[in-house]
């Protein structure tokens, strides 16, 4: 366990009153040297998002034990759950919230919950197909999650770009954009064309052929001829709600 | 040399007529046996388009020997040419048409002559940025070149899609889009979205790093989610007039 | 609802005429600003080809609430099925066709029969063996359901170019030729360098190893030596029937 | 040129004062419809970001062209610009500012200004070795010339993590992180795990053999264990600069 | 049907003896013209290896029918096929031959037959691991169906490559040696470096990690430092076989 | 049968003494020729590391027999093993030990043995994510089939460095360290700028979209900013235990 | 030094003879042991082809010495030259014959004497066009340096299979095809459908864009559908002649 | 400057004694947390190889700044030099060492020092063919530059395996073995079948086509099948010589 100042404070206010020796106060900063990496903060103080369990190639019983070490002590969220999985943890947490749909399971928060502010949400997420939705869902989820407020938006594809009209106040009121596309990735690009707010774009394994399972929107993600596009991995909405986080707990 | 149904007739006859012997004649078929894949007629009038001299990796010999046997008959169309290629072209040939931002040369046609019906051509050829400039003049030479009424429109990318207005009309009477686009190669999906005529795509290798000489904007348009989009390889502009040639002859 | 210019006339006549205020008249107008893109057209105006249900990785009830949806007032169609999902919407839909084979159903349309000029239709499918014919039954099955008169030729490799002998009368006559092929895909360079008509080519995932589910076929065709072919997705039957479709709507 | 909302209000009392006929409104409206995507406004107001010359590939009368004319009215920018072009344009326009290393130019602002709060900016560059400098220059300056508060910090790589240490009081305390990074790509994992700021990711093309010309560094970055990092294209240290200035005018 | 010589002369003599107009002859002509390439001998004899039925991805009534069909004359054989195909095979046609491990079947040859002359066949078929094993059987089997005398030799890898010493004799002496072997693909190098016969490697999919499903072997192979080696598709041990039979037949 | 020094001195003293003629010698001796790369030695005295049975793709049977000939003389181990193999080896071997997390089964030794000196192993084996476990615990049970003292550390990952602080006494003494990692494969990076050891890494195949199946942590290892870095497979663990052997071994 | 069968039959006797000792003996059967690898001839004479220089990334004095020291007993070829070395070589070694177009060299041979047997020569070597020149030369010379009766036909391509027509004659009687094909590398499909020859598949790197070098005729020619094709790598003329070499070798 | 254990000790013997304050010892205690990780040691120290220079992409007197800053108190080496670079640093630094065709140039060490033990050095390079020896110089020199016993063979190809006879004895002694290979890289899998010591496998760019610039053989080396292969990045013979240094620095 790191020391934190009011213990260093302490520990040498006992050395210099001779409650303790020299030897005795070395061994005890031995232990707790090196310690601002550590921090006796949580990784959630120190980078804004706590620890997550990424459920894929996991089993059920791992799965488990981190939610219930992990949500001891705050909420906790797990991703990319299989359905089998999913439902089970429902039994074992009966008070836990799972999305099936998103693949996600929570202790502690409300995955469902509607921001109040829809469809004027702080985070707007888009999307062009309903295969996308998977995708899309576990970024709304994980934007819940973190407490930011989020709203979706569906079927806003850029082989029918009047789709965009209805949503252009929300899109243009919103501070961060996450753009969910498969097939060709062209959502970031044309968003990014009439939007002040930063673009994150996530790339779909939706398609085929060559598509290449995500390849295609990723790379055309990278090389939007709009600027200000930032990319996540293929699929990755639960990153993609992070990056959001990052970004809106900087502005307040 | 193959044989022609009036000289098949004529051998025939000179065969019923005792002119020739059966050897003879069965000689002379034999010479012109499996004709058909030969045809007694030129490529142009197989395929609608002649044989075009490509000019990359060749030397300027080789060249000037092709233009010079393929020009005798009918004009005749060298592509990819070096600068300096096309400089001692013309001195070559001083009758030919140097298109040097296009990498053309050609004897027998005007490759800069612009459509009278421009801007509401046949073909209308749009690009997204002067770095695909080289591409979609190699295009608009070769359409031109064909025959064709073509016209260019540039700097039209999906991330200022306004720009696209004062071009609607002009799209929406062409009879074949010819889309050229590096970077995201989105143009086609958004276009293919707006319009009824069949889009043809051509990437090009305008982008850098994760752009992959052209493959993303190529896998882009592959993918596109508005279906009716035909793709030519990577920076063939040549390539994308040809098949307007054909659709367009199909409709005469 | 955007505003056609009937209902513009008559919305600035009732301003001149002071039946409405100038407020009341520019809200409608800001309602119905920018509708170009929108239009008062559905997409099938607007592109030729109508919405469609694309039913690959969608649940069996999204499939079908977007057919009941589609379907109300104009066919509709939904491809890329599996079998599951195909025989319970034959069930749901009575008087839906399904054909199973080319992994697609509709509503309103009939996708198997034949066309009357056959084999002499306007829209020739080539295929070279019985491994594409999935693909190329998709590509019949969307040309019919679109209007078009198609018919299939199978069997045509180039490893025995001889079996084309038959088939070139109606390879000739065709106004658009749809070349399936896996394995090396060198029958659109074949077909390219005998025929006027475009050709539209069409890659499938057929064969092994070194052809990496299909993009040994997609380079060979983007690569043909012969110009004038267009390319699309592998697998993408269905794309290359909406491409044949834009280019013979163009002729009518 | 579009109609703004007074023009508008200013036309329909003119009609409903008799001052104008209904076929002139009409035509004046129709000539303005659809302007809401082409605006009455600049790109940089639309999208906070004004256009930007992109200078790979084009000729130097193309950049000057597109500086001259965009630098009429507001500062502009020009990119990945060669040595010799970049000196031309020095000599073309003595006022402008060149940054050869950053391989850019601009007219009406300063690219090699001190952020007088430096080190402690709001955008923190960081990067791990001098050869990363260009792209990590590129993001400085542009940075710069959008008006951030921006500082570079170099030599910090994952193989030697000690020297972080210095700059970590700056790092907690900067807005946006960009980090630059050639070879593996592990820097923006690092900082990912230690800091509350959103980390744009920049992979560069520095290294050799299997680093593929920044392929290594891309996907390592996409596939960061520390969630929250955007990514842009390699060697795109621009792009990232961008995501930082809309990250930032969100928050004012 | 194609005309013959004997059939071409009689024709002649026919329209030289009047006995059939000039149009008849025309006509029956021009019924038999481009005949070569069909020719009026099967693809056996063009081609020395008759059809072949490829059992991946088929129906059992496709590959059932193609059997009898071209079982009529000749012996045929189906590759490929699933374990399923494989054993309803063996009902529906109780005489023909099953080799399961070689995912083999055929009519009227014995796939199971040793080489009188074995180890020293005239092909060798040379493999490292058991994991290569199916696919050596497929050139084993196939090399029997079409008439060579073969013989498998197992386990002899580059990592023990003392065991080649006791088939060193045989290896010498055979006529033309198929290697086949996953991994890194290394083992064809070796024996191009040891024997005068032509070597004819075939990768196989043995592997995992950054072997890429044969991708690995493949390139190694192809990049052998001993000249001499010929390399066919990933697993295709058929392959192997037919170029072994068109380089003996050759020699006879 | 290969001769041995002593064996050939026998030979050598019979044929002096005339006890057995020149021919036999002569064939004695042709029959143990060329056997220094057989050596009258096994596998294991050649190159330290004993012959193992792989189990991916192989029957049950297959690997039965191959530990059952193995193991006759010395301890012999199967590795990739599935989860029915493993079980079924079990029943078969009952003296066996079976680790299934590892799909490792062996004869002989013990695979479960914690080492006495842990965790100040020679062998440290080092993981970020539980994902990671299979293939860290592959190395860990192949190094102790081999005689090493090996421990394991889990959970330390580049995102939370901090969490290296408690094994870095460990580490330090560690004679060699394998560091298992996936998704960006930053962890060889961070311990090779720490430690004076050698480094064998080991991507996994862990992650997903643009991981690719353990290309991404791969590509990353080879580009490691810290030399000293030694690369095997995608999920290799055995190969890196293999590697940890014969550098420990050439230390005695 | 080895020793053959005679000098072993000779030590024997002299050990049983007593004129050497057995100390003397065994320490001469040490110094020979494992000699059939290496042999007691050259590699000509293992392998039915002497070394080669190959010349691409070499010094022009590396190049010299090989060819001084491996032309001192036989002829000797170098390959992959550039114009320079070609140069300076015929310089070097006036004797020697430099084909420039082939950038082959080589002492003791003649590159350029035609086959006095052509058209009919026992190799054909087939092109599609100039471009592939180069490789075809490669090709064609190394095969007169190895003595067989070589011939190249040129300008056959698959757009314009009626060109093969006049060619078929020597395309049936060669006993060996090399077919050197870049774009989509189809030629060796359409021949392998047409002869009974083995047919030697040769990619160029001729082409652009989704070409990538020769990848694009390579995986056709691997997946090619006509049986009985052997591939080399990309460029590998010399690869192709020695296969040719090694199969004719074998009927003599 | 972080605080050693003395330091620590004094200090906490100055608050025990009253002779500094609580704050005093907090301030300085705070001032060097963290400071494991940069410890008051070199990078030398902690990792056996102090920093070296990498030369590629950089400028002349980035190189030559380095060089004198890290060579101010050790020996300190340059890689990956241009010819003109490692010319200019000679006049530079007259004392330094350079090898052009090692590419290295280092101040305070003999990198052309045969080491003395030589061919029975501790660490032996081996490599196929002239082409690898500008990497395996590299490997070479950095050995000598890290004080190691090194010596070089040569000319010892998996085509001629014969070659590796006479080096047997010295491959066997030797602790590390360093395999530099191009082409199909099977060089490390042959080694490591035969012999115990660890073997660092260094693929080469060496070869062209399907190589892809040392893909094959880096792929091939990874898949070796012979166990106990570590592999370093393509060209880096720095990275080779490193790992040696590191196992054999393990072992004194």
């Amino acid at each position: 366990m790191p020391m934190n100042p009011q213990e260093l404070t302490s520990l040498l206010r006992d050395v210099a009153a001779g409650n303790i020796s020299c030897e005795t106060a070395q061994a005890a900063l031995a232990g707790s040297e090196n310690k601002d990496l550590t921090l006796d903060t949580w990784r959630q103080e120190r980078t804004n998002v706590g620890e997550v369990v990424y459920g894929q190639g996991k089993t059920l019983e791992q799965i488990r034990a981190s939610l219930a070490e992990l949500g001891r002590h705050h909420p906790v969220l797990a991703t990319k759950l299989s359905a089998a999985h999913g439902q089970k943890l429902k039994t074992l947490f009966p008070n836990g919230c799972l999305w099936e749909e998103a693949r996600l399971f929570c202790l502690g928060a409300d995955l469902l919950a509607a921001d109040p502010k829809a469809p004027d949400s702080e985070v707007l997420i888009v999307t062009a197909g309903s295969s996308d939705l998977p995708v899309a869902r576990e970024a709304l989820g994980t934007a819940r999650f973190l407490g930011l407020g989020a709203h979706l938006v569906t079927d806003v594809g850029v082989a029918g770009l009047h789709r965009l009209d209805p949503h252009l106040p929300s899109l243009r009121q919103a501070r961060v954009i996450i753009a969910v596309a498969g097939m060709e990735g062209a959502l970031p690009s044309v968003l990014g064309g009439l939007l002040k707010a930063p673009i994150i774009a996530v790339p779909t394994s939706t398609g085929y052929g060559a598509n290449f399972a995500g390849l295609t929107p990723l790379l055309a993600m990278l090389n939007s001829c709009a600027p200000g596009v930032g990319v996540v991995n293929i699929d990755n909405g639960f990153g993609a709600a992070v990056l959001a986080k990052k970004i809106l707990a900087r502005q307040e």
